[in-house]
């Protein structure tokens, strides 16, 4: 048996202001820093200590690690960090007001690049100082698997990869393994570990700052999964549902 | 050619509390995190930029890079940890106040213990509840490899290896790589590069907070060895000199 916890990062300056965010490296906002320490308390009061760390290459989710790991005094973990774990990326969307997007394209178009499984956001210009091909942390990739945008089809895409290679192998060793990311990301792992369809993801929201854990069985089947808080993880994920909507 | 920069972790809360420290897992102080925030500055300034993160498993220094490595946004970077970069284990010394400890075994024992290359402090009680033994960290190594007080040829005896099989690899495939860990594991590294012989690394002192830059060749020779700022390096390790004195 093996335990798994995910952990979305709390709200970030760009929640605040309303914008399209993505790959877009913001910082946790002070409510996303308070998230993140309540966050480890829930972790400390339940005895759930993690033997290991998987965090997105974004300073939203590392900082979240960060934080919950100090209050639980596990800074000392072994860390492995991967763009596979990232945030979808919003295309050209990303920067852009909320509110001023669904005036100019639609308040149906813009839910159907937010919430739609299959049909990403336009993408950004190769050329746009954004673009990740500019960004150092990627530059150890080929240009070729860098997105412009993404569906949750492609997070799916591209996350699996890493869940088999790098996060079920510490499983497998009986590590406890946190999993620090994104909405989106954790939508892809929850969406295959739940083996929820394309049909039905759209409605699934992951609350942010509340840990959610799975014993999972050898060959990686869901034996159990909960909030540590569930009420609290019921109202935080109707407050992404709304933000959502 | 690679380059290899090694930062001491800044002021911890024992420095101010005059207490010898070595594996107790103490937090920086105030100062301690200005001297972090201070060596990001001058990476930035120097536009020397990481690629790749190594550090002890002891939270005074992972806090460092942390902080350091905020500054120039490279939070993201692939973080690679080992209780082989700790500091010295300090024995039986560890938790005591200096001064009395002075008082009780006289200074010159004092002196030969904290400065003697071959001599280590009375060892640590295994049955001790500080013994590394209990420390869940240390959990996934034989008993037989913790320490129970070292002296500084026990430190370059069990850095070494991590030297060899973690650090080099990243410097050969020609990464930018920042040790942040201690004043005792970074002597043992610099003892090791510079080729410093026993009789005179005792004099050997490196101060906090100062990012010290080596280049190597493609054989791991020192090319040249410079701190990013001369003056204030020289000034820290006169006051490291004084404190150990």
């Amino acid at each position: 048996m093996a335990t798994l916890i995910l952990l979305r990062h709390g709200e970030s300056t760009w929640n605040l202001a309303n914008l399209f965010t993505g790959w877009i490296d913001v910082d946790l906002s002070p409510r996303g820093e308070e998230e993140a320490v309540a966050a480890g308390k829930l972790l400390g009061d339940a005895g759930l200590l993690p033997d290991v760390l998987h965090t997105s290459l974004q300073r939203r989710a590392i900082r979240t690690a960060q934080i919950t790991l100090d209050v639980v005094d596990r800074l000392w973990l072994p860390t492995r960090r991967s763009w596979r774990l990232n945030e979808r990326h919003y295309g050209a969307l990303q920067g852009k007001d909320k509110k001023q997007t669904a005036e100019e394209f639609g308040a149906d178009q813009v839910k159907v690049w937010r919430r739609s499984y299959a049909e990403p956001p336009p993408p950004l210009d190769p050329d746009d100082p954004t673009h990740p091909r500019f960004d150092p942390r990627y530059a150890g990739l080929p240009v070729d698997v860098l997105p412009s945008s993404e569906c949750l089809a492609d997070v799916v895409a591209r996350m699996t990869p890493y869940w088999y290679d790098s996060v079920v192998p510490d499983l497998v060793a009986g590590r406890t393994t946190l999993v620090a990311a994104h909405g989106n990301s954790l939508r892809a792992l929850v969406k295959h570990l739940d083996g929820i369809s394309d049909h039905d993801i759209p409605e699934l929201n992951i609350p942010t700052g509340q840990p959610l854990v799975y014993e999972l069985d050898d060959r990686m089947a869901v034996v159990s999964r909960r909030y540590l808080d569930p009420e609290a993880a019921a109202a935080a994920a109707e407050a992404v549902a709304r933000q959502a909507g």
